[in-house]
């Protein structure tokens, strides 16, 4: 997928980027984590063209970061959950996240909002809950839609946010 | 820089892709973390060609996450330093590097450790401290040298490896 691996690096990140260092399929799994099941969820959100769509979630899979699962017979249909695997990249797009919403703010307010799912406190960048003060694990998270989202006139998945969990 | 902006879409994990969403840019920024400074640093460090590397230094210059530096007269010589922004990276590179360990280990154990720099203990991909227990926040971590780059003999960066603050 990538055109060269970086030979000689031993390097985590390096390796990371090997398989997910490509900015579709990073967005293909931050829909994923946010719900996306089918090709036409993914495809209509993304605005991505069916082949390329086709090949990064062959690759996916592939990878082990999403599972293939038939959903209906006749006509035969799949939905591509995400793996435990894939789950566990959840923090790199919250933190891709949060850097953006601070960097590149939203005119409206933040897109999504990252709450304690415990006790619905804002949790910031620090990983630190606004509400309760408490340190929050990422699998505690909850991702909703925000005001920036709301203000642009924009909806959450049809099959519903949710968690990163 | 990348073929398309996600027009339409409303969030700063694609905002963030714009900026970052290219694997030679991660790498860079992952060796500016690591302490790389000069173009001749990198460019040995990633085997990346000399004129994708000066598009890229110039685009992160550009955009704020790197600050070109003379550190020399005669002849004038540059070095990048990574601005407050770009330093805000770094968690997203180190979520990165815990999911690769994770998933894609390296023979010889991990490259990197991350340390707490209050008491030595290491970091878990929860950040959470193995010897004092405490949840250790992004800039309170000390990245340094493991086994597993040890194993293959190779070495850190001349100008030392630098805590991602």
């Amino acid at each position: 997928m990538l055109d060269r691996t970086y030979d000689g690096q031993v390097c985590s990140v390096a390796r990371a980027l090997e398989v997910v260092g490509e900015r579709w399929t990073l967005l293909i799994l931050r829909d994923a984590v946010l719900g996306a099941r089918r090709f036409d969820e993914f495809r209509d959100r993304l605005g991505i063209a069916t082949n390329v769509l086709t090949a990064r979630l062959e690759w996916l899979v592939d990878e082990g970061l999403l599972e293939r699962r038939r959903y209906q017979e006749r006509p035969e249909r799949f939905e591509y959950a995400l793996t435990p695997k894939g789950r566990d990249l959840a923090p790199v797009l919250v933190m891709l996240m949060k850097w953006g919403d601070r960097h590149y703010p939203t005119p409206g307010g933040v897109p999504m909002l990252t709450l304690h799912r415990e006790c619905g406190g804002r949790v910031d960048r620090r990983m630190r809950c606004g509400r309760c003060t408490e340190h929050v694990n990422f699998d505690e998270l909850e991702i909703t839609a925000g005001p920036g989202l709301k203000a642009a006139g924009l909806e959450p998945f049809a099959s519903g946010l949710r968690a990163s969990r």
